[in-house]
């Protein structure tokens, strides 16, 4: 599946695929502000599907009315739907395709940092079932990616922020270069950042290297989740922004493995420091729950797996009794 | 994926997979008629949704409600979901279960001998959408298949019929053996023959043998649409079974063949001493429509993929101009 650099390139794709018909499905907010990617993909004819922004977008009756309309525009199996926006319409994007008539070809866009450095990559589509997140999806892998870096130009700095806590995981836990690449840069100059196009690359490469290794997510992929067990935590507790929450789950997951002497304090020292030169101040009194770890897929008979740094750019997964981490998560939050 | 023998070898999977739970869907009329299976099963905790007969089983709605209640029971990633019954509800079981948590295992165990022959093998799960027949659906295969052949003693024979559409089929495209199987078998008769066994594991085979070439349905496994294109038309017009109508479909794909020198006439003369050996009256009033053809999926830019019968046994996908079709359409009943 080949990541391509411009949103002009689908015209290489449609030239290749000839589709029967093109549908971009996309958010009012993308499509009020990025009307120039549309116009750039020199598309001759085609429709467009106008989801909800945010979360609300991926809501299971939201999946039935995008079929509903690709069945109203009679798109068959020689067609092409292009999903443009953050990991939201990607999610559900990717789920629909993978589903009407058994699988359509399909072209993510990521709009959003998030999305660009994460989502749209490794096959993982997505709809929430009544109140329950990610309940129902599928695998399945777009024909191309585009990562236009022109996107980021007009994302708030919350934004960048959800961007980062990937793009910092995986140099923590992959690729400590792409932590170099940062120092010296700001969450408010990012996007202007001529690095940036770089430290992406490198971050969606470091995905790739555990995705490659186990597409279906029932082993070493699972290092991708290092920050998310306490982060989703406190993500839903506190309802802080997904990097964010990343970043407190990666502090808190790195202090359980120096008192389990499993990581030395050097890499938090890293962290810490990546923290402080790009300007994220954490608060550092938010607590991820010992309960909702429990409810954690990861986590099999009492056992979990959690991903260990045992230096930076370098992880393994460690099966550890659930207990354990009970009796060291009061002492998280000083 | 293994093909078992026995209801009873559902005990080996449950002792090898150690499910966390297990849930057999089926609809009313098999859970009346069938307990002394799910009782064979020899499971200690389990729950049962019950959906309905026939293709309602297959509305979209319904797999909603399997997924809805999929959560109430808190299935999870190492839960075990079990198919029990004809066709359709395989399709949906097999959909939902590709689509939950992004797919769980299943099991499925069909008891007409059309689903065990054909729709239980070759990964293909499906669900209507407003009335669109398999417009949603994924590949996905079972971790197993059980072919029990006791569910063929309480078959009405039309039931038989619709199986026996496809068993001939593949006689006719792939393994003549099945057809010498067929000697001296009336439809009556066949759910108590010995030989019955036989006929349905070649059958299978015979299917395999394409599915395994192109699983994705994008070329050669279109060969065993044969007798489908024609077929689906009269199943829709007259409203009869869908054995019936293959059978008629493949007498009038033949016939196609013949005047277009592609099939030699002895094919049609082998199903018919076939069909009347078995005891199948076939109404040669019923006639397929030409516009039905064009909607089929096998139809691109004016071309048709026609399964083409060289010999008995034998078979090719021959392209050809669909007007060439019309053309002799007209002729087809006689």
């Amino acid at each position: 599946m080949p990541i391509l650099k411009s949103v002009n390139s689908l015209r290489t794709i449609l030239k290749k695929e000839n589709p029967s018909s093109v549908i971009i499905v996309s958010s009012k907010a993308v499509i009020e502000k990025l009307n120039w990617a549309i116009k750039e993909m020199g598309l001759s004819r085609f429709n467009i599907i106008e989801i909800p922004d945010g979360e609300a977008a991926k809501e299971w009756p939201e999946a039935e009315k995008i079929i509903k309309k690709f069945t109203d525009y009679n798109l068959d199996r020689n067609g092409l739907v292009i999903a443009l926006g953050g990991g939201t319409v990607g999610d559900v994007v990717g789920f629909v395709a993978s589903i009407y008539l058994r699988g359509v070809k399909y072209v993510q866009i990521p709009t959003t940092l998030l999305a660009q450095v994460d989502s749209a990559h490794g096959g993982k589509t997505a709809v929430d079932f009544l109140g329950y997140k990610n309940q129902v999806g599928t695998f399945y892998l777009p024909i191309a990616t585009i990562i236009d870096s022109r996107f980021m130009k007009s994302l708030p700095e919350e934004q960048i922020i959800n961007g980062l806590g990937e793009i910092i995981k995986s140099g923590l836990i992959k690729d400590s270069s792409i932590l170099s690449l940062l120092k010296n840069e700001t969450v408010s100059g990012l996007s202007e950042s001529k690095k940036l196009e770089s430290i992406i690359e490198k971050t969606i490469k470091a995905k790739q290297y555990y995705v490659n290794k186990d597409y279906k997510d029932i082993g070493v992929r699972q290092i991708l989740n290092f920050g998310h067990t306490l982060g989703h935590s406190i993500e839903l507790k506190y309802g802080v922004g997904h990097g964010r929450a990343v970043i407190m789950g990666m502090l808190q997951e790195l202090k359980i493995a120096e008192k389990l002497k499993l990581t030395p304090p050097s890499v938090r020292d890293c962290l810490e420091t990546t923290l402080e030169s790009l300007g994220i101040k954490i608060d550092d009194q938010m607590k991820a729950e010992y309960e909702s770890i429990l409810h954690d897929k990861k986590v099999d008979g009492g056992q979990i797996f959690l991903p260990v740094i045992s230096k930076v750019g370098k992880s393994r997964l460690v099966k550890l009794n659930i207990h354990k981490i009970k009796t060291i998560m009061p002492t998280l939050v000083s």
